[in-house]
């Protein structure tokens, strides 16, 4: 059987899988999730196992301690899953509720009811827990979902979609709604991306080439950010307590995440009175400077900025520097550079606060606090499947309810157009 | 200058437009709307002079009747503009509610507040009033728009387009925030659907041709329905009578919109009693039914539906109808062949008529009434920019609230993540 034709048959049964989903009662959802996290737990050996062949292989392939270290499913990393899949069983059923019901003049009812997207197509690079994490949301939503992990992870994502298939099955839910696609072949991601009949989204979590790749191939509408350049403008009214707290927070506390801070933007009036000490403490934490020439007279070892630097996203202990001569120039800043992903500003001014909000085109907009708040869990929607920086359907962190959409229903008595 | 510089250009515009256009006030693009009424109003006949030079050009290349009545801007067809310009003024500014607010533990407020899109760009092949219509719903929700109309109706499309521009510039809003593409090539499509960096949304309405080539060929997010197959499913339960005034409404009011029934399911226990009357009906309006074994034998002139009428969108007066067993076997045939877009039913059943509700995947979902409704205005949307039957961002029918998304806004107090 060709690729492109096992990708179809496993397209098709997800969407009967899907169909099956649309009606299924929350506590049975609830109760497959329950399984699963059983499951995994008293599978930790055979997941071992299977660990143990794409842990080989990786080492023969000489990949680097830090990559072996993120495909190792150690026992805390199993019992972690299985916290995770009774965490999302607690989370209230998104599908269901009615965001809004109205009578129209000639009597007609018209209700918003909310119903799960259908299909998902979920496509990653990272660590092989994210089948597990990805499913639960995926099920818990009502929807049917296809995974395409990393070619490096194949094994272990094969025994946790196994694993989940056989939960579903022992509650009565069709086990094709968690498929893993069982090849480490490149074109399966051309072929996934292809079926639009079958597959309602795509969901790329990954590299910035992985993204533009699916972005630019895929029939079906994709939900995904390309990168983080996440700002912070520390404004001349700001408490400069707080703003070294934040900022410091923003760019160290977990410096390889897209909500992590890339570019710090200061207002001239308070650079001599802020950019020392907190050049000294980020430098102290192993933070590279990369300074605009005023920075440089502030903060003794940074280096000079170059025009790569702006749109830059670090992903690491470097971070870009430039103090500006107003609010208006740090916008401009932002729009030029930005990738609509994640900025604050510091400020104790009440206008500048409030026009920050306002004008910049940000998914998350924070005054006093720090970036890495742009974040599902911790911005209260219970958990997250990924971010979206692209307008459509969910700007900004997705969580249960950015996995459904909404149809109408309308209740009649006859009427018919006039 | 190139085709595709150019496009980029006004893309470029478009983008720097839309960034002014985020903090307007309600009133500024109220003003605008009203102003573009009357510069509408008194250049009727600059209207109508250009209008004359894409008339003349389509009787040359021998055009229907029916395609010369659609491209003419008579008086009535620029009062009716004008009309729908102030009643988009007359609605409420989606942009800057607040879906909702909360606090979180450590203090954060954190609440959805609703912005523009951005930048939208309109492709459309229907008559050149769209133009203002589009442009119309695109300024009131603060988006900038670039519309690409029917090579047939440049001349028309391009001089609503700068009297919509002047009114703009008028009342201190950036004209470029309305701009129409000023050629016919084809290849204008092409460029204007890979300005990914500059345009948010693409909303192309016209055949399924050009709808399917936008969607294979856009690296920007599309909204878009290809074509609309819309069922009813008269139940045994029905009101026979009720039964047959909405499915001829639904039918016959308007066959050529996207909206109108195409097949028709009914209970075998009724129909008996419903078809022969019903058909009968049908065929004095001059509706030609394609029917299934069944059908055949209860209405004497119909002709042996093939399987290629029932995934048809007629758009004329000819109708599928099939006699069904039972609901599932309705449902089984609208999930195998339905678009969907709106499905409805025809019952005095409760338990049928919820189960119909919560499983047929379509974009509105009727009981008791006209597919016709399927509709924004008649919702009580307010307006409409066209239907989506992808299930992201907006299923069914788009309104103002549709040409927004919300982004996060965060206060806090110094909160850094732990």
């Amino acid at each position: 059987m060709s690729l492109e034709r096992m990708i179809k048959n496993m397209a098709g049964d997800a969407k009967r899988a899907s169909r099956a989903m649309r009606s299924l009662e929350s506590g049975q959802k609830d109760d497959a999730l329950l399984k699963m996290a059983e499951r995994l737990l008293s599978a930790r050996e055979i997941i071992s196992a299977e660990n143990q062949k794409d842990l080989k292989a990786a080492r023969d392939a000489g990949l680097s301690a830090a990559m072996l270290d993120r495909l190792t499913l150690s026992e805390p990393v199993i019992g972690a899953m299985a916290d995770g899949l009774r965490e999302v069983a607690a989370l209230p059923d998104p599908v269901g509720a009615v965001p809004g019901m109205w009578k129209r003049p000639n009597g007609l009812l018209v209700g918003r009811v909310r119903i799960p997207l259908g299909v998902i197509g979920f496509i990653f690079e990272s660590r092989p827990n994210v089948t597990v994490d990805a499913a639960a949301l995926c099920i818990k939503s009502g929807n049917a979902v296809i995974l395409k992990g990393g070619s490096e992870a194949i094994h272990s994502n094969m025994v946790l979609g196994r694993l989940l298939a056989e939960a579903l099955q022992e509650v009565g839910i069709p086990e094709k709604a968690v498929q893993v696609i069982p090849t480490t072949e490149r074109e399966a991601v051309n072929a996934l991306i292809s079926m639009e009949d079958e597959i309602d989204v795509i969901i790329p979590r990954g590299g910035e080439g992985l993204i533009r790749f699916v972005t630019r191939n895929s029939r079906i509408p994709v939900l995904k950010h390309y990168k983080g350049v996440c700002h912070i403008y520390v404004d001349q009214s700001a408490s400069l307590d707080m703003a070294k707290d934040i900022c410091f927070n923003a760019k160290v506390q977990r410096p390889g995440v897209c909500n992590a801070l890339e570019t710090l933007l200061v207002h001239e009036d308070i650079a001599a009175r802020f950019l020392p000490q907190m050049g000294k403490q980020f430098q102290r934490a192993g933070v590279e400077i990369r300074g605009c020439p005023k920075t440089l007279t502030l903060i003794p070892d940074a280096v000079t900025a170059t025009e790569s630097d702006w749109p830059a996203e670090f992903l690491d202990l470097v971070l870009a520097v430039k103090v500006v001569g107003s609010m208006d120039e740090a916008l401009d800043h932002i729009e030029a550079y930005g990738s609509q992903h994640t900025e604050a500003i510091i400020t104790n001014d009440y206008d500048r606060s409030q026009r920050f909000l306002a004008q910049v085109d940000s998914s998350v907009v924070l005054v006093n606090a720090s970036t890495r708040f742009n974040d599902g869990n911790q911005l209260g929607l219970g958990a997250e499947i990924g971010i979206n920086t692209s307008k459509l359907h969910a700007f900004g962190p997705m969580g249960l309810e950015e996995l459904t959409t909404t149809k109408f229903v309308v209740y009649g008595q006859g009427q018919t157009r006039k």
